[in-house]
């Protein structure tokens, strides 16, 4: 490897430091929903720009940047759920992307959350426009999504993750791959059991054997899994077979995880796991305690997310 | 129902009436890749739109309305890859959704291939921007993405299915559902033993519950299948358990599936499958038939897409 170039700092190092330094493992879910947004916002959002799927985008660039800048002393990172930004059309997808560099540049960490999958150069061209660089006619490249981390749905197999894995290697990024969710009905299809065991612990073979070979010098590979606060059984399980992958824990707070259930999902150091948290953040200024205090979006957000740091970093001391 | 207005026309009714009077299974999947579209549109986006991500999104623009214009005679349906789109940028997702828009003018139905997935109220986030109405701050709705059907992955079980399938018959909107793909490690996870039988089936059982009552007047109902033509053996297993599902058919032509493979996955009067090609027919222009021919890329793909229509036709024909 004489005279090669240094590559990036691989994400799953960056996020380790990122946990280290600021010692916090709170991932913010940005999931905006235009009816609970604040007042103010959507008023100025449809005086500027018409009652229209672009003032839905604007407010939501507004409120993510109210919540970024709130919440980044408290957060490792944060995780725009795609879906929201879709949900108004191609205006979000704007929003999406000026939201991420803007999450960038205030030290945060960003997730996108979007469970991308296909095959082949199909793959390819997601791993290129959200983790890698837009082609160009002229033969450069051009700014893409911009996240540092892709969730990616495993039911293709590998040909669905390759591509993925290998913008990861290339661009110094990461996935989070859907093992075990944290829905209820999670167990349809990841649960069925295969040869004596739980669908999920076959993908965490799979992921297991991709990611070999890829640590960086944190121990940890680019290869994440999705593994649900909401059982933490399975994601003992999880990280037992997996001690080399960053897992993205859902399920915190609103969906019923609590800190016990989510730090058995870190290793002795209180390593290999953020914990998301979306409405419980985001929409704190609905709440009877922040509105006792007279808190807006930002100050409820900032709270919220410093009390989650501060309920999970107490249940890995006392464990 | 006395006095409930008529809703709209179901998705699997149109399709059906598509596939009967066009006397044509085609799908053409519209996957388009910078490097391999026609010089002169690539040279006239750069000088319209400078050398950046929209001149991409907006060669694609160009392309997209030709391929349309010269197949819509002898397609059922369009399938736009998202993955292409959204590997241009923010962008992109303008032209995907303007050419929805102009498929859908022309007279063909459009199945936008995402790939989709998610729980909750995230997943009705996704439904509503792609199949419903994107919701506007003063309670209206806004235009969504508007194609009349959708591919998703069902990895996440029926809490990540029931939004979209609302949806479906809220707006007279159809899925498709990833069971057996086309790709040759589809079997990493699809075709893992559950109870003795393979998950793709347990995946269908699924799906026939979620539709039983779903039935339109062509028999069919909202819920598709992805039903890879490389496997035919497993399509065949597919079609017995689900009669009343349309099966979207990737896999013909460049993937090495022929018509006598995809017409095992229509029924007897060969209806419930429409067949899907994309490079062979989009970059036809690039053949050594078309250009012995002096086709243009439009001549080309209609060539190519009336071909295939008989192709598969013939194949009907004689079984």
């Amino acid at each position: 490897m004489a005279g090669a170039p240094p590559g990036p700092t691989p994400f799953a190092d960056r996020l380790y430091q990122a946990v280290r330094t600021k010692n916090t493992r709170v991932c913010v879910g940005l999931d905006p929903v235009i009816d609970r947004l604040p007042g103010d916002i959507r008023e100025r959002a449809v005086e500027h720009y018409g009652d229209g799927p672009l003032a839905v985008a604007m407010a939501f660039d507004e409120f993510g940047r109210g919540i970024i800048d709130a919440t980044a002393e408290f957060a490792a990172c944060i995780k725009p759920q795609a879906a929201f930004f879709e949900g108004c059309g191609p205006a979000g997808m704007y929003v999406l992307q000026a939201l991420i560099q803007y999450a960038t540049e205030r030290g945060l960490l960003v997730i996108e959350d979007a469970k991308r999958n296909d095959i082949g150069s199909t793959a390819e061209a997601y791993a290129q426009g959200h983790l890698g660089q837009v082609k160009l006619i002229g033969g450069g490249a051009g700014r893409a999504f911009g996240p540092d981390a892709l969730t990616v749905n495993p039911y293709l197999g590998r040909d669905g993750l390759l591509p993925f894995i290998k913008a990861c290697v290339q661009f110094g990024k990461g996935i989070f791959v859907l093992a075990k969710t944290s829905n209820p009905s999670s167990g349809d299809i990841q649960d069925l059991i295969v040869e004596g065991r739980p669908l999920y612990m076959r993908v965490a073979a799979l992921l297991k054997e991709l990611g070999s070979g890829l640590e960086g010098e944190s121990g940890f590979t680019p290869i994440g899994a999705v593994v649900g606060a909401t059982y933490p059984e399975q994601a003992v399980e999880l990280r037992r077979v997996l001690p080399s992958s960053w897992f993205l824990v859902p399920g915190y707070g609103a969906q019923g995880g609590t800190a016990r259930d989510v730090v058995v999902t870190m290793d002795g150091a209180g390593m290999g796991a953020v914990v998301n948290s979306s409405r419980a953040i985001i929409f704190a200024h609905a709440s009877d305690a922040a509105k006792a205090a007279g808190f807006d979006y930002r100050q409820a957000a900032a709270a919220a997310a410093r009390s989650m740091r501060d309920d999970i970093n107490s249940a890995l001391a006392a464990r």
